[in-house]
């Protein structure tokens, strides 16, 4: 599977997103920050979770469903802990909010977990964790969402495709990272494969009898998504479900609604949680990041599998994509742009490279 | 795949546990917990991580790779952290050393992480995790172990197997918990494939050159384990032997030595990895058991697939198995009992039921 790409420079994405974001009543604060985590997730080539979603973002800011001029609050705390409250505010607000809690306190505490409630989609999870990586601290970050997956024997969606990364800095190597869904893969790939007309992988998608299928058009209206490694991905979406929705008091599996399909007035109520470990806290940081390097090394240098030619660290090949996108512009594929357009006319917005 | 099976009553099988460790010179103390955690790994059906595996370790403990007399201790600590020394000791009585520390800090802190390094293998991760669990806590463990398992593109193993496990409370249901392997499998299933002389699925292994195998017969020594999901297990394999050998200052990936098969006289030098996170700290306690209780319900009740009978939830075919074998024995496969068989001759004791 191949989409044919163009070119656009960070610079003119990130203004435009900002500008959009501006013209639904977000501050400027707010909006630059949630344009950072668009296009950060561009630039590593997650394009199912980058700016391609913002138009859906600004459909339910300029409905009511997400709060334009709303700020995350702590609405409760402890030494380690936080529960932060979204109050509705666009999703990556209150998750670089929460996160930068958590460093804020693991800073004291040598370790700190805040969960979120009343959010919204969060994009990737692994900008959150890179935050805490910046901070030179051990990140994760995840979240449930509307049931989309079914769970070993059952015929529906009973889960999320719940999120989770984490992040681990390092010296002079990238910090190590890892972004997945509990999915066998996230509903944005099986949406491409849509738009492609192609088929899926029979590990992908269940039939409206949860039985696997290779039809992509069962998504998400007849079918469902299965979970990684069957029983694996299961057992950690019920663990984020957990931490996100539960340990927050918030909303949990059906009372989540769809970010793309639901009723744009109304909140979707996606919850999250974070966790940031200080590394100099616990152990001599200069030590620990060199002892990253080296099995950074290590694991790239080993024999290569017949017909392999590298081995990738987790995130090296994002951190790859990064720099080349930040040196030659971000290689847009057509449903990302397809759906920038769309927004732009939304808004009646133009931009000449679009 | 179906092992012959003998019944063995839980109280019998701890008598024997606990007085082959007292005969290697462990305490009473250190005995009967050891005995605890093997043995109800045992009554949860998990026997690649029970009593089997006993025998190794009691050859350890008497070549002095393990310290029968030594006793974990922390060494250094922070208000919701601690990094445990095991010293040696056998990894059950480090492990749970650490776990109740974790859930000592935590029940100040709200959430705590306990490293632990200079350990060895610990048994089973949600033996641990389920300790949490009944301090009405969410438990997470996690380990390093000697590398055995390949990384997408890599021709040999390059991390090991690194278990992961958290447990949930739960008010009248039982607690939610997941203990799995990065690895597609974990190695002693493999080793009981090899004693049926069966072939295995083509995700578990690669051959020596990397290639994929359905050979059994390659695993340890002429190829090695696949992660689960591809680059998901790889990620979670990077991710614990970070928290467990990085974070504590610890032995990590090819600088621990395999229990089974290495000089029994020196030490494994495996890592380890507890949270904890203190529920009722952080939100009201009966209303989280209750929705636990709420989702368990709702999971198991939803439509069942074509061709499926039931949902499980994570853990309840552990749960299931144990309360069978609480109440009617254990059923132990032949492999078990060769082991157990085995130990009671190297150690010169008799046992009728055996």
């Amino acid at each position: 599977m191949e989409l044919r790409t163009k070119t656009v420079a960070v610079a003119a994405l990130e203004q435009f997103c900002q500008a959009a974001l501006r013209a639904c009543g977000l501050s400027e604060e707010h909006a630059r920050l949630t344009t950072e985590v668009l296009v950060t997730t561009d630039t590593f080539g997650v394009f199912t979770h980058g700016t391609k979603n913002l138009r859906g973002y600004v459909r339910r800011l300029r409905a009511g469903g997400l709060k334009a001029q709303a700020a995350p609050f702590v609405a409760r705390e402890g030494p380690a802990w936080a529960i932060v409250d979204g109050q509705s505010a666009i999703g990556m607000v209150t998750s670089v909010f929460a996160m930068n809690t958590a460093v804020r306190k693991a800073g004291i505490s040598g370790i700190a977990y805040v969960g979120v409630r009343n959010s919204c989609h969060f994009g990737a999870a692994g900008y959150y964790a890179l935050l805490a990586a910046k901070a030179d601290m051990i990140g994760m970050a995840m979240a449930n969402d509307t049931p989309s997956m079914a769970v070993p024997g059952s015929k529906q969606a009973v889960l999320g495709t719940n999120p989770f990364a984490y992040a681990v800095p390092a010296g002079e190597q990238d910090p190590i990272f890892m972004d997945i869904a509990s999915s066998a893969v996230a509903g944005g790939k099986v949406r491409i494969f849509q738009e492609l007309n192609q088929k899926v992988p029979d590990t992908w998608l269940v039939d409206a009898e949860g039985v696997p299928t290779s039809d992509p058009f069962v998504y998400p209206y007849k079918g469902a998504l299965m979970p990684f490694a069957g029983h694996k991905g299961y057992g950690f979406a019920a663990m984020i479900e957990t931490l996100s929705g539960m340990l927050t008091a918030g909303a949990t599996m059906a009372q989540i609604r769809g970010w793309i399909d639901s009723d744009p007035s109304l909140p979707t109520q996606h919850c999250a949680a974070f966790l940031a470990f200080n590394v100099g806290a616990i152990t001599p940081l200069p030590e620990f990041k060199g002892r990253i390097d080296t099995m950074v090394r290590d694991i790239r240098s080993r024999p290569k599998a017949k017909g392999a030619a590298r081995i990738y660290l987790p995130g090296e090949m994002e951190w790859e994509k990064r720099r080349e996108a930040l040196a030659r512009g971000i290689a847009m594929p057509q449903d990302v742009l397809a759906s920038l357009r769309a927004l732009a006319e939304d808004l009646g917005m133009k931009a000449a490279w679009l």
